[in-house]
């Protein structure tokens, strides 16, 4: 009868709903233990279009920002990480993620951004390092950006500040045309050199372009060298590392699975490194050239980067997750300079003449 | 006879060298007294030449870097002003005096330069801020262009970083007319807000300039609240004071005498507050403040200072005198926002909204 009937549809819903919340919970779970928050597009939404390689680019930033992070509190138990997440008004928003001020590290940051909306031609050109010439319609190009980026300073003069950041764009040209990029790079800042250290850092990264082909390591060695040059110093930011931009070929696909292998060996190549010194002990004097070289990161991310730049003059975007990259403290004393045959002096020499680590 | 006039001409002779040597003790007694170092363009030749602008001027740059060097001494008598002259290979030089460390400053330089040499067109009119254009001879311009510029970070949060900057410049186009014009500003960043200090520093710089023209303060006194925003913070670098550039009517010898009465006006507007708070007592709390403050003021001078840019870029200059600016130490925390109703909340809100504080 109509009660039988409505008894077996209030079942049905009843098992529904049950089955609802366990996926929900299952969600949760999902996402607690891959992601340190909900991805920008919603899980849902990236399992829905999961051919698609911006849902697979999201993800890959979501895990590759999980790792990094789990990978610094289990040094530095004691610190936790704030997670902020934030919605840009004109579309997307970000996760931050930083630890400040805890034992090993002075500041650490591991920023996902997922940001789409509508570029001036003028934008858009901007973004691109080589500005290829894009077509609008009505002078708008829709576009959509997202990317995982972290600065990380420790708080041992012995240990080296590391950065890296990995980022893919589409831009919609008039006729529907749809132009795309990856861009990335992962480098080391010490404050002394440590040639064992430098040639670990350099040779995984070298391992992981290696896989894709031989001639990415050398290649993005040297872009690596050329954009973190300070110079009004003549000096390089650091000892460099790997930096590509604008890389849209051979395919899709092909890049992808590239970028990804560089995301997965940020912390192979960096962690073991902290590991190493974060017990070392050092001098006041140590410290103190830390500060400077921290006062010549400040002026290569606020003179220099086209990332800090383009943050800087884009409407809507979060400023603290762009400057989250700055050190917690920073020195500029005049006209300091080491003696020679220092270790403060070694370290210079590198920066001034970058080096070969791997052959 | 002949050997009694060789002993005639030996006395004269005698009698010359001595009255040289005196002159020359003299201008070594003047230039001790009056200069921190000999002038660019040398004594001699700046009397030879006294009657042109540029000569006066740069005395007026050498006396205002004297007169500032000797009252902060005076107010931290155990710190001392290293005094560094330095050329420009391409025309030119300078004389940089810097005091590090002391008890009452931080850091506080002084900088005087005086350079000449061809520009071209292109770095020609990034000097003029509203870029007039200029007739080269063969691309080149014969220019000189000359500046006392200055910073002081004192180490009390409860004293103000001052700076201030006059300069003059001077473009030969290719029909021999000349271009001039005059540019400066003196400027206040205090970290907790005085309203007596506030109100002092802002009078003593609108009577210098009510002296030539009662329009000029409220109009340059708006130009420096514009100037020095830093845009990505929708903040002021500091509570302001006066700045003016491309100033070159009604005549050189106006301009001239206004820019005197400024520059003469520096010592009266800082350091009677410099005195009043010098010996305040403040706490950790407070230091930690103002150490996120300096932060700010690297963000602006790096991201956005028309002066620290166009040093940076151009080559020959002298690095470490275009960034004494810099503080001795900053600080960036992500995310820190001061309690409602504090002290700290109370300047950040005149910073966002900057008042008039003469009438």
């Amino acid at each position: 009868g109509a009660l039988g009937g409505l008894g077996l549809a209030l079942g049905l819903w009843r098992r529904q709903a049950a089955l609802a919340a366990a996926r929900e919970d299952e969600e949760e779970k999902e996402l607690r233990q891959r992601f340190m928050a909900p991805p920008v597009s919603g899980l849902r939404e990236l399992r829905r279009r999961r051919r698609e390689l911006r849902s697979r680019m999201e993800l890959l930033i979501m895990e590759t920002q999980a790792e990094v992070c789990r990978a610094l509190t289990a040094l530095d138990p004691g610190a936790s990480f704030a997670v902020d997440s934030w919605e840009r008004k004109e579309g997307g928003g970000g996760i931050s993620c930083v630890l400040q001020d805890g034992e090993v590290f002075e500041k650490a940051g591991v920023n996902v951004s997922v940001v789409s909306g509508l570029l001036s031609e003028e934008a858009a050109r901007q973004m691109r390092s080589r500005g290829k010439s894009l077509k609008a319609k009505d002078g708008k190009l829709p576009f959509c950006a997202m990317g995982v980026s972290s600065v990380i300073h420790p708080k041992n003069p012995h240990v080296p500040t590391m950065h890296f950041n990995y980022r893919y764009f589409e831009i919609e040209e008039a006729d529907g045309t749809k132009q795309w990029w990856f861009g990335g790079g992962t480098d080391l800042t010490p404050t002394y050199l440590n040639e064992e250290d430098a040639i670990h850092f350099h040779k995984t990264l070298k391992e992981a372009c290696d896989k894709h082909d031989p001639k990415l390591y050398p290649k993005y060695k040297k872009w690596c060298d050329d954009y973190f040059y300070i110079k009004h110093r003549g000096e390089r930011r650091g000892i460099g590392g790997i930096f590509f931009d604008d890389l849209d070929s051979p395919s899709k696909e092909e890049v992808f699975q590239f970028v990804k292998s560089c995301a997965k060996a940020v912390v192979p190549c960096y962690i073991p490194i902290v590991k190493k010194h974060c017990h070392d002990s050092f001098t006041p004097e140590e410290k103190l050239w830390q500060q400077l070289r921290r006062g010549r990161y400040v002026e290569f991310n606020l003179v220099y980067d086209r990332g800090t730049k383009f943050g800087l003059l884009t409407p809507g975007s979060r400023i603290e997750s762009i400057l989250m990259s700055l050190p917690l403290t920073a020195r500029w004393e005049y006209m300091h300079t080491p003696l020679e045959s220092s270790k403060e002096a070694e370290i210079l020499e590198v920066l001034r003449n970058p080096k070969d680590w791997v052959h």
